[in-house]
């Protein structure tokens, strides 16, 4: 991303200026749009609000952008000559469509982790670089070829890689399944947004637990469906809830992800497993079960899914790289009968034509090589150390401040926090002093809580991660 | 894909039923759903009918299936034992959600595909294994290391990439943009979902080519939008419909493909392309320009996008490698003002996370290399060759049967059928005696035209492949 040359003999504000002139000329602003705040234009570009300002002013006085207050900047449409030309109103067409935008916590966090490359990153829910198996993939790209044809794929996902999904479900999951039962999508994400959106209508009825990063997913909202709540205990969630909610809502599926739970890390437990089931096998209810956690286990075997105990045919199952290789693979699949399985890969067809061979390869030659069973346990054991600094951290720096249960495995600490905090507030200190967290709310909780995740930061970060978060806690109660 | 061993002492019908037993077993088809016909399964697994017969009889005497006269053949829901176990009825929901399934005829043409790899491909808009640069793209595959960090990449794709798109839209386009103004797409399938989920709303009229692919994409229905024609002539449309529909029907969005356009082959004219920017800024109308063929231009100066003419930013334009170098790459781009590549790149984020970062480094690579150009040559020699190749079998095979304008550029050749005939049972016949192309009616067009792909099939398929159409033609006719 381009910046101001601080050794050039051009002023900085003349060299902003230009830049912002060209991009207006080139279309990225076009006649009549509104230019980022000055705020904002410092921040990613790393220089004083004061300087931004010089700049407009620069630009003002050329007749390129016009400013009128309590309106932001824009960019002339006068300058055009007198020819009565028009843009497209695109901002209104940006502000149109069904689809809604992301929440505004989660694209404040992706804004400000784009801008400052500095935060230390208690956010996001994936795994650092030295946990992810870069080493061993970069072997074996360069020991296997892996174009053989590069034309578009099966729409169910590249045969090879399903067919290694077989075996690997059958001896890591416990799950008995067909090459032909499998969808390749580009993680659960994609899987979730096929199911929402082709399985689902509008006014549609769903249960989802709470708190749950469902609940982060504006797709949910953006597919027209009604959520209903299924609290979640230490030991998961209530089955008979499920069928009190099927009774007073008809609801029409339900979304579970019953090992290391997120947010909370819970694993339902082995009992409420039995009921659950009985209890959607006896109303003929669909489960949509996300996995991503298992395999990080930190101690023993790792729980089985419940697709491992559906005799009859009620869970979709959904799986996913990101969280135990590389989130960017993009490479995940859902289990599922096979009308179901047609009808998404259908639909999936449509919306991106398919995925890209090239990372299924590697992901189908990572899944049967020998590094693969060998990273699992050093990923487990790392992400346990990983919680137990976060966890060390938080103990020292805000002791009697905040509570959690130790989860098993998982990416994520749930925390709450004892003293009374604006949650937005909270947010902007904690980024004004270089580290980003997830506000429990995000995640459907009440206001109190938050999401940190110990996997993404580097190790020798947590501590400081955390000691700038307890500072703005402590600064924002103190007042 | 399983198939029943031939050599074995194990008599064919009883490895079938076995197969079938565990995929039912393992809730590829759960109590109650529909199994495949007697017909699909014998073309799937490469036997006779009456194979498939018996070992449906073997299930149907073990109490696993059960047949009713037509209604097909089920999965039995009594075998599950006296308690009242109710499997979700998958087919309603696979029956559900508002997005629409592809049209029947591609649906058939890619079954037909999937299950006979004998069949010559006149029907994939796809270069064949030959002309994409696999070799290239081995080479440099081995010559790099792609996996430096495997984490979620940039919402609006990988920045080196944007970066050298840029140098590429400046010299091969005569586009102007930023790095920010780019938004990485999986292809153009991805953009135009994008758009059509996004910057438009059920009920919006939009305006399409008549013909065009774009008929043949559900998605545009399946938004709820309303199509308004643009008939194409040997020079494109005319700009006065695209004003007399916006005075008609407000449309809000004019999607057009003006070089080599997919089905007819037409290049929008000079003139008409001046007129239609002086029409669309007049009414602040913006076009989404879809540009996949123009580098295949077979002689000459590859004709510019309209986007080239675009100073007051009216066009979304959208590119893509799937047609000049591998679509099994899955690496396309959009060109937009700010706030709609801001948008798209939040929505696609929830729609599946973004892309891998392994075909985008790819991609950038090849780009820069010193391969791309002369492949680009390479291409555009072999292309008009092949599409030689099926002019001269057309007019051997059909001598005054067909009519067809010549086309400059692009993969696709749009023929008129003198003789009248049923495009569905045309189809049908070119399957069985072993061809596929896409009836016109796909396309929106009246009955009686074909698409006719030259690219897809290796070049010494062609003839066969149009022998074999003249042989379905002439055969239904003469009845």
């Amino acid at each position: 991303m381009w910046k101001p040359d601080r050794q050039s003999k051009k002023p900085m504000y003349e060299q902003i200026a230009d830049h912002l002139e060209q991009r207006i000329s080139y279309g990225e602003f076009p006649p009549g749009s509104l230019l980022p705040s000055e705020r904002k234009l410092a921040e990613q570009l790393g220089v004083n609000r004061s300087t931004v300002i010089l700049a407009f002013d620069e630009l003002r006085s050329l007749g390129i952008i016009e400013s009128r207050t309590g309106s932001g900047t824009r960019v002339s449409t006068t300058k055009w000559g007198v020819t009565p030309k028009h843009t497209p109103n695109w901002s209104r067409y940006a502000e149109g469509g069904s689809f809604l935008p992301n929440l505004p916590f989660m694209r404040r966090i992706r804004e400000a982790l784009t801008q400052t490359t500095s935060l230390i990153d208690l956010a996001s829910g994936e795994l650092s670089g030295d946990l992810a198996p870069t080493h061993e993939i970069t072997m074996l790209m360069s020991e296997h070829q892996y174009t053989s044809y590069l034309g578009y794929d099966n729409p169910q996902g590249y045969l090879p890689l399903r067919e290694d999904l077989v075996s690997y479900l059958e001896k890591y999951r416990g799950i008995h399944t067909t090459e032909s039962s499998i969808l390749i999508t580009s993680g659960s994400q994609q899987s979730l947004f096929l199911i929402t959106q082709c399985l689902l209508s509008p006014g549609d009825a769903v249960a989802i637990e709470d708190p749950s990063y469902c609940y982060s997913l504006p797709m949910f909202q953006s597919a027209g469906l009604r959520l209903f709540r299924l609290p979640v205990d230490e030991h998961g969630i209530n089955p008979e809830e499920v069928r009190s909610l099927y009774k007073k809502h008809h609801i029409k599926m339900v979304f579970l992800n019953p090992n290391f739970q997120n947010p909370t890390g819970t694993v339902l437990d082995k009992e409420r497993r039995e009921q659950l089931l009985n209890v959607v096998s006896e109303l003929g209810l669909p489960i949509v079960e996300d996995d991503p956690f298992s395999l990080t286990a930190y101690e023993g075997t790792p729980p089985l899914p419940l697709k491992s105990m559906d005799t009859i045919g009620s869970i979709i199952y959904i799986g996913s790289f990101s969280k135990i290789a590389a989130s960017g693979l993009r490479v995940g699949w859902m289990v599922a009968p096979h009308s179901i399985v047609t009808r998404l890969a259908d639909a999936r067809q449509q919306m991106d034509f398919g995925l890209s061979v090239i990372p299924q390869q590697v992901a189908a030659q990572f899944l049967k090589s020998s590094y693969f069973a060998p990273h699992l346990d050093s990923l487990r054991m790392q992400l346990r150390f990983k919680r137990d600094q976060l966890i060390e951290s938080l103990r020292k720096e805000l002791p009697n401040l905040v509570q959690f249960t130790i989860p098993n495995g998982g990416l994520h600490l749930w925390c709450r926090l004892i003293p009374e905090v604006h949650d937005g507030k909270l947010l902007e200190e904690a980024i004004r002093r270089g580290v980003v967290f997830v506000p429990g709310r995000v995640y459907g909780s009440d206001s109190g809580f938050v999401r940190f995740t110990f996997a993404r930061a580097p190790t020798d970060e947590i501590a400081t991660g955390v000691s700038r978060f307890a500072e703005s806690l402590l600064g924002l109660t103190k007042e």
